[in-house]
């Protein structure tokens, strides 16, 4: 079988191995997956994250549960702990239900079709990724610069990305084309993975804190935001890191246009509109300092009572266009 | 003399001794500033921070200076130095000017004149404070939470504070009032100093990263936000912490009161609007990780480009009212 390889995941031999993303940018570590335990811990503390990567990652290790061999019964239960271990992104819960449903379908070639359909997750998101990019490239053309919020990358997907698969597919296009990259409190997914990608693939770019966007728009510096999505409810509400819906009352404050971008595994069309989309609480100690390569630095007082949502809800009528795999959607479309 | 006493300076013996707020809220400790590459330093370091404790702190080494005999020559050189230590804010640029004048008097008088208006400038701003905090928390009788931003209580000033003088009094006032204290990256004055105020004086809160007070606002939790200044232009602009021009733009969206609250010395009756307010652009270190108790951390990739003003600027017409030691002015009052 051949290998999978993307930026964060590996499939080969029937081992997963992700790229842990918790040590990023110091240490590029890749970990065997090969205990369930081992796994959700993973998902849960980020080292494999972005809800398509997640997905990603979730299935190919239920097909390497079929590839040694594990019962049917022991592959659901491992199916069921993984499509919990985290409640907002959605993209998980569709590939997990797939999965499971295979498993349990009876045929004599159940496992064998697990480890095709846990592939396929793989290929597919390559190919939506690409899709998305060259939907979104050609709606950049003009755009000198973008501000971007979390990761959305190749660390963050199978392929190159979502909303920043665009951001460097249009700086192929483009070499004038400047980044902002929102650092992206509490995780710093911005500060430490957005901001490697950007620099290993040579796209001009600046850091900057999350409370910086305002008045980068403010002085005409931003053309456009994009970013990803965790969940797209059925109508085009959606759920993204924390921070993104203070961008788009910013972004449409400022009349700049505010893009995002996803597959099409991220919309849940169970879920009429983003007040149903349950927002993960996350820890204390995330706010109280920073959370890194498996320490904890607190620089606030002990015990400091802290309010860590992972994740905020957009409304669509601030959105200006849902750059998907299958095309460009605006509201009107929804 | 009677012994000068606030939260994070004191005047004793005619020495100053600044609370190092570099090193909050892990260690209290005090330094007796004594030469003046340090003083300047203190103040570029922000272990004294806050424009009007920035003002006092100055004007009280000047007189120091003028106590330990230091000729009149070597004083306006210093008053020059320190004058130029921060560009953005305006009380240390008003005090100075007022130490100079009088340094410069040929007054027989003019030793002791220096320090009776250094000892000024603390008395008046411990003053200023409490007819801030009288006015504001009159506004806020029937407000349950409040939002804030960076640090402006006793830390910040010789008195109560200006924006957290209110909060506190008002919450002596009314004690199931909650207080979301935004971290205020890059350099934490909230997480570090806001929390370890309010912790002291026991008034509920909550710390959250700056990107979260957007959706507090859409859930109705925010009734108000309440921020200092560095410098009110003519206009009634106003220059702050970086961050607060996106939460002024976000509780216009929301329909949210956004109070500012300085003393009558932040105004820059020179200053016609806030296109003329020079905003200091700060070291890339401070974004690519956190700065603190003289230690450097890095979470981004090593010589990542980085964008980092200090202040940013809020229009007059995004402001429900000013709060200052005279009275409430709103925008027709300018």
């Amino acid at each position: 079988m051949q290998d999978l390889i993307g930026m964060s995941i590996r499939f080969s031999d029937g081992k997963l191995l992700i790229l842990d993303q918790q040590k990023l940018p110091e240490v590029e570590e890749w970990i065997e997956c090969n205990e369930l335990e081992q796994m959700i811990s993973a998902i849960q503390l980020l080292k494999v994250r972005g809800a398509p990567a997640i997905a990603v990652a979730a299935s190919l290790f239920v097909g390497s549960l079929a590839i040694r061999g594990m019962e049917r019964e022991g592959i659901i239960e491992a199916i069921e702990l993984l499509r919990a271990a985290r409640p907002t992104a959605v993209n998980l819960m569709h590939a997990m239900d797939l999965l499971r449903e295979i498993t349990k379908s009876g045929l004599a070639t159940w496992r064998e079709d697990t480890v095709a359909e846990a592939r396929r997750v793989f290929e597919e998101d390559v190919a939506l990724c690409d899709r998305i990019a060259q939907n979104g490239a050609a709606l950049l053309e003009n755009a000198k610069s973008i501000l971007t919020h979390c990761n959305t990358g190749g660390l963050a997907t199978a392929g190159c990305g979502t909303a920043l698969g665009i951001i460097t597919t249009a700086a192929r296009l483009n070499d004038t084309l400047h980044v902002w990259v929102d650092e992206t409190r509490p995780l710093l997914q911005g500060a430490r993975l957005t901001a490697w990608e950007l620099n290993q693939s040579g796209v001009s770019h600046a850091l900057i804190c999350d409370s910086m966007a305002g008045s980068l728009m403010a002085e005409g510096r931003v053309d456009c935001v994009i970013v990803g999505a965790d969940r797209i409810a059925a109508n085009g509400d959606f759920a993204n890191k924390i921070g993104t819906y203070s961008l788009a009352v910013l972004a449409h404050y400022h009349k700049v246009p505010f893009y995002i971008a996803a597959p099409h595994t991220t919309i849940d069309s169970d879920c009429p509109s983003g007040k149903e989309i349950p927002i993960e609480q996350r820890s204390a100690e995330e706010v109280r300092g920073f959370v890194h390569t498996n320490n904890t630095f607190s620089w606030s007082p002990q015990e400091a009572p802290v309010h860590n949502p992972a994740f905020d809800v957009t409304p669509a009528s601030l959105v200006s266009a849902w750059i998907l795999d299958s095309g460009i959607r605006t509201l009107s479309d929804w």
